[in-house]
């Protein structure tokens, strides 16, 4: 029988370190053996997220309190900047998936642009390997860190990687309008996440091709396309707390579209795709690991939209990272992750 | 001094009705002197709708139980095709404000086209005025049908008219991506319209070119441009129940498109147009007659993106019918519509 | 190794239902082999709840087309009076947990002046065993027929119970003042039930006891005194979909109280007594079988409130039938309900 | 004709600041002048607060560069022990509405008591006439310094002020089971005001007779009663920005005391008494200075049930506040608080 792993996390008093905290309860071959925060330590889970509370959690500490060698894996649920810090001093040998935005680019260049400070550790930046699990299954099986891929990021993806690299659209004209639930920004102390503020309401932000996880969209659509590309993306805060839906703009035939999709979906068991011309929604992915994709025609014939609908904490983050420590420990990739969504 | 205008509502059951006699209440040349309803006729306007049980109100009655000739003004707000058949019942030199989608397109088969549904009064639909006050201002003053635009359909025009008319954009990449509340769906008994179906989550609908305030788009903007033009929109559903934000794409000079803005809206009392760059919210609207509008470039230049936030209950519908039955009864067209918006 | 049980849903598109395909998909000895539906007989399980799209469910059929005979166990999660016409014509070796109404009453007088109809199957009536598993566990195991609590019936009840036998409050002053999430009402079709109506607002319903729950304090309350006790129970309608949270008011020493809860709910793994003085919250059980219990003394001495939050769908219904449904059928009790909560 | 008075508010920069801009910008008699804020100092109104972008209004400034000279009334609302700091070094001849907690208490020990510090201005204190306009009115016409009511204070006094003066309840047995929005907590940065915290749920708070306005519930109950008088209160968080609704469980007759109701508030303009046994609702008085009263009895005779429902930051704050001012200025009461409420 195997035997059950030993799991540390880093960050576990933000979202997806909670979240994180959610999915291995249930997972039948984790353990978790320590729990890092930096202002936190010292409380325990159940008082800073009372909803663990039923659970019997180590208590909070701050990272150099904890023994990383009988740890089999280690995730990295931390700030960026910090994160790369943290990671740094870790052993080298240690199985580590990071959570930030920290390893994610190979290009310090664009860290440095899309960041606006120098990394501090380019080594292990081109080390990391990108952790969108269908695309880099392979390669995250065998690595020692993984960089979780940003929310937004995951989504645009989904409906675009297989459509780049099948040659099926106009590289020119492709934007992305999605709609992102609150929880993404963390349980950041910020006016304008205050229910208040936010609640009954919505607005887009980080407009104009600002938005960080641009960089993330540059890098891997580049890389597939074999040439510069270069999309718009425009983020909508949502009035809800978890979820992202995406419509993704493309010139390019929709059954075309639609079959390029069957074929590099149909095996994948976390994304479905839905039948042609149906709508996902955030509500039937809440909570879950599942991706729904939906495509639609246009009256203007030539004209697709992709819709993407994903949890931003599930399989936009933690339930991502979760499925790559799977990959990354030898274990079955949807261990864990096979509960159904939360409706209503 | 003005004496008070008498005012009868149809359709007063609804919420736009009920944002009549919100707005109206308020409003100090107009009195309510009838409210009509089909299958709540008889019953209190406060049993209705307890928000307004502090008014003094007539008790809800069937259309034909109403004595037409002392009244001023007609709002009526009705079903399509309901309305149709009641207003080319009613007396032919009443002022009439049409807030369904039946007198909004100039073109019978159009009509029948998007509405599925042989229009019954084409001499009617031919009278109309189309109710965007900004733009046909002088023609209602002096109309006697006014018909109401839908609420999306505002949204996009605020958007896009003055640049379509200055030739600044390119006609075949336009993309209106817009977000609205729920009470643009009506006090409608549908599964989908519940909280528990609605809250919590977001979703687009009527895609792929099926939403039928694409016929007004389709008329105004090929008028305009003196040619066929064809747009893409998507709405999406948010779990709200006030207000509309709309991310409209288009291919353009920035600063350009900003400019022609303030050259059109500087003067208009209800649109305000922002600072370059700066984002709207439905929140900063909520309850008003005001629309707000931003404009952005992109990070790829050529790209500008308007954002357009207004309440789809307000300036939208009901604010905008108020609007224009000032303008027919040859009061000031601000008048009983200053209040500011409801926030937080 | 234990074999899977087979299970019948009928009621399997109301939410009841579907929490139910939720909960038992995560379970390791249970099969769905059979979906029942009336009106939506024929439709698969996604299209009417598209958030078990990832699932291998059997397509809802009517009552009549499902073979019973290697069913090991049948959900009822239809609405009261159908639920007894129809139980009333199954096997009647079948094992049985109703969701309804139906059964959850003991004395058919009291079921006709609260249901308001007459009983069609009193006999059955007097078979069933009360659903509350804590307090009626043994009786649960060798049960053929079990009903179901009322969901807020379950929240006063692990409130009082252990209080009301142990003789340590006032019978005479007992107020239970509940908050509960949309969700309990169902999916139907009620103007007062929409998102425009529901949401951004809250108000007490059934006012002055007449909640039909009240039958069921009425019931164990006097039972368990010995005596007649009547209390006072207003609900006030949450916009929110899951959750109920209730104050309950009592005249009695909030030391002994506490005390008493502590030697009844230590030993029970879903109910979660915080430490006196504690404050739970319907965002910590949310999605879970968890219930947590809070107990909190006045500025007034001798007076006490005990505070009880869990989900209506999951413990306070569904999820206590599948509790239910372990015991009877040999399993253990908390298999297929350990996941945690869903926060934020 | 009236000439409009010269109004300042200190502490713009909050919710009950930007609600009296809100009201006053809409009454025909009042000019804003002055608008203080500390931190935000300098900054246009329409950038702390977007949704007043359509006023013409000074700009934020610090309090000692107010020249209170020419001002008729001043709007202190900023957070107590601030509050009387700042109230006590202005001219001692300004009209001043305070609707901080500083001025409501007229025992100096109780203010400690509560309010954990030693008032600085206890001479101010004695002056002050306590704002709840209904039952303080002649007194506050000639008031030189009104402090305004607690929001939930305001809603527990219209249930109980008439009765408990009128002798017709048990003065032991007084609940107030209260649920109140969001923003009664102001915009105040802390983790459990976020949106992803608060959303989607609720949970009481301030348990067990800690609740800072029990001390305004004894004052003035006590007062009444000519004894003392000590009631229990429990608030709970509603997920919404606004409304209050308060369910207050007393022994009486409930015909009794709904006659005393109609007696004592027939002739009030603001408040309005349901039909015996209706149920009131936040989302019926959202934005509006109404304050809604429902009473029914309960199946245990000599039980009554009191439900009032207000705007926290209208009737229960800044609507009280203009109400309050009205009368000072010897202006018609109702002047610019007669807008409908908005829904939905």
């Amino acid at each position: 029988m195997t035997q059950s792993k030993k799991i540390a996390i880093l960050g576990a008093s933000g979202y997806t370190g909670a979240e994180l905290v959610r999915l291995i309860s249930s997972h039948p071959f984790m353990d978790i053996v320590a729990l890092g925060a930096e202002r936190k330590a010292g409380m325990e889970m159940s008082e800073v997220f009372p909803h663990l509370r039923h659970l019997n959690l180590p208590k909070l500490i701050k990272t150099e309190e904890i023994n990383f060698n009988n740890i089999d894996l280690c995730f990295c649920a931390l700030p960026h900047v910090t994160s790369q810090n943290i990671i740094s001093k870790l052993p080298n040998n240690l199985k580590i998936i990071d959570l930030s935005a920290d390893f994610r680019l190979r290009d310090t260049s664009e860290y440095l642009k899309w960041y606006d400070c120098e990394h501090q550790a380019p080594n292990l930046q081109l080390e990391a390997i990108y952790g969108l699990t269908e695309f880099y299954r392979d390669s995250i099986k065998s690595a020692r860190l993984v960089a979780g891929t940003g929310c937004n990021a995951a989504a645009g993806q989904y409906a675009l990687r297989p459509i780049i690299k099948a040659n099926l659209i106009s590289l020119e004209d492709i934007i992305i309008d999605l709609k992102t639930g609150v929880s993404g920004a963390g349980r950041t102390l910020k006016e304008g996440l205050l229910h208040s503020e936010l609640s009954e309401g919505s607005h887009p932000y980080a407009i104009g091709g600002t938005h960080r996880h641009l960089a993330e969209f540059d890098q891997e659509f580049s890389k597939l396309a074999g040439k510069s590309v270069k999309i718009q993306f425009t983020p909508t805060l949502l009035p809800v707390n978890r979820g992202i839906i995406a419509n993704v703009y493309v010139k390019g035939d929709p059954k075309l579209i639609y079959d390029e999709f069957e074929k590099i979906y149909s095996k994948e068991y976390f994304i479905k795709l839905l039948p042609f011309g149906e709508t996902p929604s955030t509500r039937h992915i809440r909570g879950s690991n599942f991706c729904h994709i939906g495509v639609t025609g246009d009256r203007i014939s030539g004209r697709t939209m992709i819709i993407v609908a994903l949890d931003n904490l599930t399989k936009g983050s933690s339930g991502q990272a979760l499925q790559n420590a799977n990959l990354m420990l030898g274990l079955p990739e949807e261990m864990g992750l096979e509960m159904a969504p939360l409706f209503p």
